[in-house]
């Protein structure tokens, strides 16, 4: 995503702290206490500008949502969404995604989302992509038994390679669709980026998998 | 498929013993007498007119093929194409994919093509899919360790419940391309529905998988 630099982000995320998690191995095994209500915690891990995870989290008060971005000129825009609408059941870390294991116990998340994660289309980038298996070894970590990832991308080489990369991982397909708005799955959040793509006529690829 | 009734089909097929196995069960444990070399075997569930097993056949001279059909007055069509290449490593069998286990051991076949299959798309028909568990555990009776499906179809909903299956059958993806004819898979063989179907514009789905 192409972000502008704003040398205020740093600052503002910090203005925050109700919303923005400064310190978020402070919270490791004890993410309740961050939230209002006791229930279950869902991630996304490269939140962006928000708008998924702030959706999600109107569309269902009954889940607590991390959204997590490295990029904090783009974070901040997330956070205006949650500042706008007061919401309780939604924080922001400003951290990355190599580190999930410092800041959730196994067992404490879940779910995680994957929204339109970075293609790294080259063979020589593989490892960086999200869905690799260093990465879904870090999920694993952090998510409880039967933990899912719930995964979009219009990105057709990211979808095949992430679909071998599930399977080869040993994990369950619960969920495939290979023409999301094409179809009758209902309660779709879209993201900033998918909205935009998909009105151009992109194909949007979404799947469930589960550990097992 | 349609298909025009063609009641000389039977006795046509019935003239060529050295092609159409009339009595496969016979043969059980010992296809490799059937064929002139002994050489791995690769069936392809649905031959329908054959173009695809004999274009296989004529491509890969190492590898004996047995086309399997159920409809005679359309695997007569296959058979043409073999009397007139007089194919040495190709075979046709006019009998139901349910009962496989009947005509090969387990560890007779290394490989199963499932090209086109019909997409059953109502769900109470999903166990008639060629792809669904009770015909995985079919294939899985009569391939070797590490046995391979290789599928292919324009029909998504048929490619999402295939995908699905396997995973849960706990069979292993090692390809898949979500638009075939716009990828650099090489050595394609096109079915007469496949050329049909992709001029109009149809997206032709593809995977691999295996047995573990």
């Amino acid at each position: 995503m192409r972000q502008r630099n704003k040398p205020w982000a740093k600052d503002k995320l910090a203005e925050y702290p109700q919303y923005v998690i400064s310190e978020p191995e402070k919270y490791k095994g004890k993410w309740k206490e961050a939230f209002d209500k006791d229930q279950p915690l869902h991630i996304e891990i490269g939140t962006g500008k928000g708008r998924f995870i702030t959706g999600m989290a109107k569309a269902n008060p009954e889940t607590n949502y991390i959204g997590i971005e490295l990029a904090d000129s783009v974070i901040v825009t997330a956070l205006d969404r949650i500042i706008e609408d007061e919401l309780p059941n939604v924080k922001l870390l400003n951290v990355n995604a190599n580190d999930l294991r410092d800041y959730f116990e196994k067992g404490e998340v879940n779910r995680v989302y994957l929204n339109f994660s970075d293609p790294w289309p080259k063979k020589r980038h593989a490892k960086r992509r999200l869905t690799y298996r260093s990465f879904l070894e870090i999920y694993e970590n952090i998510l409880g038994d039967k933990g899912e990832i719930h995964f979009k991308t219009d990105n057709q080489g990211l979808f095949e390679s992430s679909l071998m990369s599930f399977s080869e991982y040993g994990m369950l397909l619960t969920f495939v669709s290979l023409d999301l708005h094409n179809s009758d799955y209902e309660g779709n959040i879209m993201t900033e980026y998918e909205e935009k793509f998909s009105s151009r006529g992109s194909r949007i690829f979404r799947c469930e998998v589960q550990y097992r």
